[in-house]
């Protein structure tokens, strides 16, 4: 049987600023990274979709980026700043997802040009997908607004939106053109967003960076208190950690099972739909990382101290740890617990859950003993 | 400012086989290739997808493929062999797509799984998309039933589906796991399939490849009139030039403007959009390529000689060399011509359209003359 072989590379790199008040006229990083992108031959198109939530908090950012973004050399700029809803509503309306494509239609946005979602996580994954699919691909610069997204979600290569009531059914990994990240829209977040993102430095730091997770326990009192220098740290080191997993770990588009930087997300993933998203992505990840510490506490991993000192920074930075999905449902099955099946699924390939074998250090599993796991549950319930 | 950069390397290989008679049970084309990709821990899952015109034409394929994959040791194959109508169409049909999108869900095809796209580049195009966007990307193979498939579309990278009238604007660069041609499906062919998808091979045998393009010239009469053998010949030859250019030139997933394959192929596209798809694509593409060829000698790059080996080798092949669309209509532009401006789109950056600098050479300028383009349409005319 004859055959030919295709085998080749593809090189991905794209740059995260950090950054503050991005569209100030005087401010010329994002302006600079354009400009250097820029053709001779050729004007490029600018398409911006802007969260309605940031819009809000923001009266005078629509103007603001018109007048920046006028001024870009060698671009276009779309005549419409497009600025929806925000928040996971937006990842599970279709139409809405087709309204954009529309938009990069209207606007000839081609595969030089650059699509610039501005939002939360959730936008930033609805816009990553629209910019993945048209054209086969046209480029997209992330501005991420909230603490998540700047320390987690903005900075990697995914992007989706549920389908059906299932998280993330329809996606695809596409590293963006280039992401900033700009601490001034943090100020006027809702205090449960401030909060929660915060979760995403607890877990990335729990299974990758001790001496972080010392830094963040010595400063979680503060930052939940409003302390924005030490959050930009946070955030800086959160970013970073993703980041080099991401180009370091040998698996960015994670053809393997192996997803460490999902540690706590098996059951947030299904807590998040259960709750028809009422809990905040970080909180629900608050609670995953809650259970799954107690459960690596279970099975002899790490000390009972260690264990208080995850659940006690969690509560420090007032996040949930406990919810009662969690916990059997008159002798049912919890349909959290039922959700570790569709978690394998989604993710492909054997069941695989990252556990702390020590603070700083997360280690593999392929099985989960369900009375450990209630019992965890339990634990959590009596630490709140 | 302060940045973290990001920069990865993703390597993406697949093997091109060569092979009849798939489903026959002794053939362990297949079969060997799945098995040796089976893991231990858990079984991966196998949905078949297969265009409605092969089924017709092959009323035993169904059960065959069933009794096939049903003995491929570490997989299932989904309940239902999903047979959905061939053609063209199948990529103007959103619904389509997402009914196909809920089986991938409904028959758990999770990223370690395989859809395997049956047809035509037409399905395969639509499938590959709908695996491409499931759980961020499932595994597909693909298993081309056309010459166009099997010389060209199914061989390479890309997906993709029509929108809005718009070929192939929502689309993926998503390589297969593996690709798996079988002569077989050709011998039931329409005839005009058959003899089209030879236009993808003159086009690359003219831009790369001079000795192929004598190849072909000597083949083009026995081939047009059912020569298997030769036929075979030039498809693994074609899908070999495809496979070394995408591999080969750096750029696999297109992030230039450069598109030498797509030779032939700007007024192809909308040619088949504005006879809404009655022409087939190598249909449009021997008419594109007789243009574009013209167009190349009367700039003053190639002879007039070679000119007509070129018009000459399509006739031989009974393929159309010149459309009335191409034509001022009233004295308005060509809708043809008009739609240059709509393929720059496509691609991205500056127009960027292959000629002929010589046979078996290709060479990309940036500005067509218009009132030579209608004269090189006049030329295909009277040479018809
Ligand atoms: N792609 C990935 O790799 C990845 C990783 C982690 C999480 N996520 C996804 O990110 C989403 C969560 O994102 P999120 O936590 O950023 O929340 P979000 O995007 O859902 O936004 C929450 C709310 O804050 C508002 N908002 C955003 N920025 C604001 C600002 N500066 N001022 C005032 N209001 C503002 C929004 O309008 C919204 O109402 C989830 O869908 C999650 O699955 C994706
Ligand atoms: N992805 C790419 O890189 C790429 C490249 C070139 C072309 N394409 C696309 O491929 C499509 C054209 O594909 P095509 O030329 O293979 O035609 P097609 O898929 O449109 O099929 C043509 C007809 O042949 C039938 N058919 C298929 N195999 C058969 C068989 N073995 N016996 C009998 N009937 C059979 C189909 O049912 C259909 O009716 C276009 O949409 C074109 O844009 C894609
Ligand atoms: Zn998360
Ligand atoms: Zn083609």
């Amino acid at each position: 049987m004859e055959y030919i072989q295709q085998k080749f590379d593809v090189n991905f790199s794209y740059n995260v600023f950090f950054s503050s008040n991005l569209f100030d006229t005087s401010n010329k990083c994002l302006s600079s990274f354009l400009e250097s992108n820029a053709a001779t031959a050729y004007t490029k198109k600018l398409l911006v979709i802007l969260d309605g939530g940031v819009a809000n908090a923001h009266p005078t950012l629509t103007q603001q980026i018109s007048t920046y973004l006028s001024q870009v050399k060698g671009f276009q700029l779309a005549p419409e700043i497009i600025t929806i809803k925000g928040g996971e509503q937006v990842k599970n309306d279709l139409p809405l997802l087709f309204e954009l494509v529309d938009a990069v239609d209207k606007y000839k946005i081609d595969r030089h040009s650059y699509v610039i979602g501005i939002g939360g996580g959730s936008l930033l994954d609805l816009v990553g997908f629209v910019a993945a699919i048209s054209h086969r691909g046209v480029k997209h610069i992330r501005i991420p607004t909230t603490v998540l997204s700047q320390n987690d979600s903005g900075v990697g290569v995914k992007n989706g939106v549920n389908y059906k009531g299932k998280k993330n059914f329809l996606g695809s990994f596409a590293p963006p053109a280039a992401v900033f990240n700009d601490s001034n829209f943090l100020t006027t977040l809702d205090d449960r967003d401030w909060r929660s993102g915060m979760a995403e430095a607890v877990k990335v730091s729990l299974i990758k960076d001790a001496e972080f997770f010392k830094k963040i326990e010595a400063t979680a009192e503060a930052i939940t208190a409003g302390d924005m220098a030490a959050m930009q740290e946070q955030i800086q080191r959160c970013a970073e950690l993703h980041i080099q997993h991401i180009g370091g770990a040998g698996d960015p588009f994670e053809s393997g099972s192996s997803r460490p930087l999902d540690f706590g997300h098996w059951s947030a993933h299904k807590l998040e739909q259960l709750t028809n998203f009422s809990l905040r992505h970080g909180e629900a990840v608050s609670i995953g990382i809650a259970v799954d510490t107690v459960y690596s506490h279970l099975i002899g991993w790490i000390s009972e101290a260690d264990m208080q000192r995850v659940l006690q920074v969690l509560k420090h930075m007032k996040l949930p740890i406990w919810h009662a999905l969690l916990e059997k449902q008159n002798n049912n099955p919890s349909p959290v617990v039922i959700g570790l099946e569709e978690f394998r699924e989604h993710l492909g390939g054997q069941l695989t859950i990252s556990l702390l074998r020590a603070i700083g250090k997360g280690e593999e599993v392929h099985e989960i003993d369900l009375e450990l796991l209630y019992k965890a549950v339990d634990i959590c319930k009596n630490n709140q």
